[in-house]
C-alpha cells in the first residue's frame, strides 16, 4: 500500500509554517523536511517529532532529508529561497535582487527534484512567485498542470478578509479573489465579489459597512494589508502557509476545489506560455485540473495586462521565458 | 453568553507558534496577541486573521491588543523573553543570565495581566520556566492551581519519542514522562515508564529495539535531542507550543488529563513552597486540580533532590523565594 | 470560568447523529442527552462516553439528563418528534398529520426548556420545520434570534451539491442556496447561484457539465434528492445533522457565517409575523443576528409566496398562528 | 497518484456510523458504500454526498456501489450483517443463532471481496466476532496480518472509561485493555492497568475513588455498560466505529500504534491456529504488524482459556475451525 508522502523544500519562516500545518493534518504519512541548511532541516524536523508524542498528534513519519526522497513524494512544497533581500545599501531595487536570487534557487531546486521524479505535484511559494513559477514549469518541462504557485490565494484571502471585516461578516461567507501577479500588481476581480449571492453593487444595501465599498479603497486595503503584516512582523507565513496546506489537501483528496493559482498561460487572456499568472483554478489529483477563463469587465482587463507586462519585466531580471540566457 | 478567550503574551519563535496551533483548533471565539513590540502582534494577529478567510478556518476573532484585554480571557499563554541570551563576550554563564533577563520580563507581564484579573488561567513557557512560575505564582499570590508552566510536557513527549522510536511504535502507545526541572536536570521515571501495560524491564522481550533500554542512555537521549534541535535550529518551539495548546484544551473543556507540569510543591516530597517543578497533576477547569506525588525509587528520589536544588539556584539568581529582595 | 454546554432534545435518528457530530468537535465541554425515552437517552449517552476513551477523542462529558439540565446549555438542538408517520391506513396525509403531532411534541419540549431556560440558543430540526419554528418561537415568547431552524440549509447543500456533481468540482467552491420551506416547495435561488464568480448563465460555458443548467431540472434534482435518501434509508440524518452543527459552531465561535436558516419574518417579502421561513441570516452569538432580505426576480418572487401560503396551511393544522387555539 | 480509499461493507446502525466518522477524517480521497439492501447503500451515500456541501466538510467522493469496486480499496470495514437476533419464540440461544447466521453473511461478504483483492487491510465489525475473524481470515487464506477485529477495542475503552470515572481523570490518561473474546468472557488485565504510570494497587492511594478498585467489581462495570447501551438503545454503534475509524487511521497513516484487536493466534498462549482473540497488536500499513504476548498473571490465564474456549464453541456452532464442515 503506497503511503500518502509529502516533501517541504526549504523551512525558513514560511516552509517551517507548512510544515507546522501539516503535521496537524491526517494528509500524509510521510514528511520529509529538505533544507540548503541540513542543520535546519533537522531541528524542525526533529522538533515536529517531538510533538508526535503528545494526545492528539498523528504519528507522521517525519524526518529532514536529501532530494533522493522526493523520487516517491506525492506533493512537494516548495518555500526555499529568502522572503526579503535587505536593500539599505543596495543600488538595486530588492525586488529585482530578489528575483535573480531565487530564480538561482529554483533551479538549483528544480534540478535536485526533477533528478528523481516529474509525478510528484509541486506546489511553489517562493517569490517572486509568478516569475518562479514560470522558471520552474518551463524550464525544467514540468509535466502541465503537476506545478502551480500559491499565487494570489493569500491576496484573495485579504480581499475576503477585508470586506468581511468592514461588514463584520464571517469572511468564509465571502467569495471572491484577487488575480495576476502575487504582488503589488494584484487586482480585486470586484465583478466577481458575492456574499452569498449578492454582489459588489448590493453590498452595501444589505449591510451596515464600515465604509462604502469602493473599489480603489479596498483594492488598496489589500495591498496595505500584506505591507502591514511584513512591515510589522518582518515576513508573511502564517496565512500563506495555511493556503498552501489547502492546496495539498485538494490534491491529495482529489477535491477539485477552485482556487486562485499561480500557473503558466496557454492562450488565456491572449498570453500563450509567456507569462505565469494567477486565475482561478480547478484543482485535483493531477494539480491544475482546469484554468478558468473567467470573463473580466473592461477596467480589470486594463490591470491584468498591467500585472502581466510586470511579471514579464521581472522574468527578464530573472532571465528567464523569451530573455532566457542561452549558455 | 460568554465566549472562550486565549490571551497569547509574547510572540516570538514560540508564542507565534502557539497562536498557529490555537487558530487551527475550535477552542476559543476570540484570540488576543499581546507583545512588548507592538508591531510584531499586529503584524502575527493580522496574518491569522488573513488565514480565517481561508476555506477550513474557522472565524476566530484575532487581534492585537494590551493587557487591559487579558480581563476577561479564560486562558493566558506566556512566551514572553527572550529563548537563549548569546553569550560569546559575557561573563556570566547564559543560563543565569537568562534567568535575571526573564524574571524580570515574567514580573513585568504578571504586573501587567494581574491590574486586570486574577480569574484566567496561565499557562507559562518561558524559560528558566521553573524559576519563572515560582516568581509568577508567588509574588504576586495568583490563585494556586490557575498558574503552571509547560514544565516537563516536552521533556515528556522526547523520553516517548525516544522510547517508541527504539521500538518502532507510536509514541502515544508509550507512557512516561520526565520530572524536575524543565532542563539540564529533568530525569525520565523510569519505575513508571509504560508501554500497554509493560514495564521498563519487559520491552526489551516484546520489542525489537535498536538498542537495550538502558536508563542512562536513553536519560542522555532525551538531553541530545533537546540540545539538537537547539542548535540545529536555533530553538525549539514546535512541540512546545503543541504542548501549551494541549494543556488549554484540557483546561477549556475541562478533560482533567494528566500531563507532567510545573507548579510550586506544597509538601511533596518535603518541599514546601520553596520550589517549583514538574510532576504529573491533572489539568482541568481550575487549572491544576490535582498533584499527584508519584512513588519514586531511590535514584529517582536522588535526581529529584538534585533538579530542585538546582532550580534554587536558579532562583537564587532570580532573586525570589528566600532570596526576595526586599525594596 | 462557564464551559460551554449543548443540549441535545430527542436522540433518534437525527439526534443521535447531531450527538455523534458535536462529540468530534472541540466546541462543547459538556453535553446532556434529553429523550422521552430515558433509556435511549442513557444508551446514546455512554456509547458516546465509552467512545471518549479512545485513542484521539476529547473527554467531553456527555450524559443523560432531564430539562433541568438545559438551565446554563448555551445551545439546545431540538430532534424531538417522528421524522414520518406511517400512512397505509390513515386518511390524513401524513406530512398533515405530522405538524399535529410534532406541534405537540414541539409544545412539550418549549415547556421544558423555558421553565429553566430562555438564554440558550435554539436549533430547530423537528419537521414540518417551518411550522415547528413558529410555534416555538411564537408560542413561547422566546427572545427574536435566539431560535432558529436548520431550515433550507440541507435543500441549499442538496443544491450546491447537484451543481457541482454536474461540472465534477467541490461543491464547497458553489455558493447557492434554497429559500421558502424546508420540504417539497423550497426554492432554488438560481439568479443568486454562484461558482466563484461566475453566474448562472455562465456556468455551462466555463464548465463542461453532464447536462446544461436548467432550472427546472436541477430543481427537481434537489427534490428527487431529498426523496431518494428518504425512500432508501428511510430518513435522512447525516447531512442534516451536520448542518445543525456548522450552525452550532457559528454560534459558539460568534462566526458571524450567513446561512440559508428559518425564522419568523418580521417584515421582509411583506410578512409580518405571520410564517417562519428560510432565507440566509447572518449567524452569531446571538442566534439569527440578521435576516438578509436577498431581492428576488418575479419568479423566485411567485415562488416565495407559493411556499409562504404552503407553510401557513400546514401552521393551520398545527393550530399556530393565527389559527392558534384560544383554550 | 493513487487515492486512499475506504469500503464499508454493511452500513446498518454500525456501519453507517463507521461511514460518518471516516467522513469527518481526512484519512480517505474516495468512500465506497456495499450493502445487501442497496437502497440503504444509496441512501447512506447520497446523505454523506450531501453533507460535502457543508461549510467545514471534505469533498469525499462518496458512492454505493458493489463488491467489484473494493479492487483498489486499501481498506474495507465489513460491519455486515444483524448485531442481535430476536429470541422470543426461538428454542436456540440467540447468541449461538447470531453465530451460524453471521459465518453466512461473512462468508458471502469475503467471497465477494476476495474475487476482487486481497491486498486491502480488513477490519471486521461483526459479531460474535471472534469467530468472524477466524472464519474470514482462516477460510479465505487471507494473508496474515492483512485482516483483524475491532476486537477488546471497545471493552478496554469501556474499562478505561470505568476507571477514570470512578477517579474522576480522562480516560485517555488509563492504559488498560480487555483480552479475549470481544464480548462476556473478556477479562480485563487489571495487572497491566496503568494510570500514568501508577499501577492496580496504587491507584486508590493517589485517587480519591468513588468506590475501591475491586477487580470483580470493576469487571463486572464494564459488562453492565455494554449490557445497557445495548438493553437501552437496543445496539452500540457510536464507540465501535470510532474504534474502527481508529484502526483504520492507524493503518493508511502507518502510525504503529498498539490495540488490543482480534486475530488468529500463532502459537501465542498455546494456541496454534485454533482461536481468534484479542491482545495488544501494532496496527500499522500491513494491518496487524505483531502481536505482543503479553505476560498474563495466574487469575488472568485461567480467564484467557476459559474465554478460549467459549469461542471455540462458537466456532463450532459456526461450522469453522475443526469443526468446518466439508462438502
Amino acid at each position: 500500500m503506497k503511503r500518502n508522502k509529502l516533501a517541504v523544500v526549504g523551512v525558513g519562516h514560511v516552509g517551517s509554517y507548512v510544515l507546522a500545518d501539516a503535521m496537524k493534518t491526517d494528509l500524509f504519512s510521510e514528511i520529509v523536511v529538505i533544507d540548503k541548511n541540513k542543520d535546519v532541516a533537522l531541528g524542525e524536523a526533529l522538533d515536529q517529532a517531538h510533538a508526535t508524542a503528545l494526545t492528539y498528534m498523528t504519528n507522521i513519519h517525519v524526518y529532514d532529508g536529501s532530494y533522493e526522497d522526493v523520487k516517491d513524494a506525492d506533493i512537494i512544497i516548495i518555500a526555499a529561497g529568502p522572503s526579503i533581500i535587505p536593500t539599505d545599501k543596495n543600488e538595486k531595487p530588492d525586488r529585482a535582487l530578489l528575483a535573480e536570487v531565487n530564480a538561482e534557487v529554483i533551479r538549483e531546486v528544480m534540478e535536485g527534484i526533477t533528478a528523481y521524479t516529474k509525478d510528484a505535484i509541486i506546489i511553489l511559494i517562493t517569490n517572486p512567485l509568478d516569475t518562479m513559477v514560470y522558471v520552474a514549469e518551463n524550464e525544467f518541462d514540468y509535466p502541465k498542470g503537476r506545478i502551480f504557485g500559491t499565487g494570489t490565494m493569500l491576496d484573495s484571502a485579504r480581499l475576503r478578509h477585508a470586506v468581511a471585516s468592514n461588514y463584520n461578516i464571517d469572511p468564509k461567507s465571502v467569495t471572491g479573489y484577487m488575480m495576476g501577479e502575487h504582488g503589488m500588481t494584484a487586482f480585486p476581480v470586484f465583478s466577481r465579489l458575492n456574499v452569498q449571492g449578492l454582489g459588489e453593487k448590493e453590498l452595501d444595501k444589505h449591510f451596515q459597512g464600515k465604509e462604502p465599498l469602493n473599489r480603489e479603497v479596498f483594492g488598496q486595503k489589500v495591498v496595505d494589508a500584506a505591507y502591514r503584516v511584513i512591515t510589522s512582523k518582518g515576513w508573511t507565513n502564517a496565512a500563506i502557509a495555511q493556503a498552501a496546506v489547502t492546496l495539498a489537501k485538494s490534491v491529495i483528496l482529489d477535491e477539485r476545489s477552485i482556487y486562485p493559482v499561480c500557473t503558466t498561460l496557454n492562450g488565456q487572456y491572449g498570453y500563450n506560455r509567456d507569462v505565469a499568472l494567477s486565475m482561478p483554478c480547478i484543482i485535483g489529483k493531477n494539480g491544475v485540473e482546469q484554468q478558468l477563463e473567467i470573463e473580466l469587465d473592461e477596467k480589470e482587463m486594463t490591470l491584468l495586462h498591467k500585472s502581466a507586462k510586470y511579471i514579464q519585466e521581472t522574468m527578464k531580471i530573472a532571465g528567464t521565458g523569451k530573455h532566457k540566457k542561452v549558455n
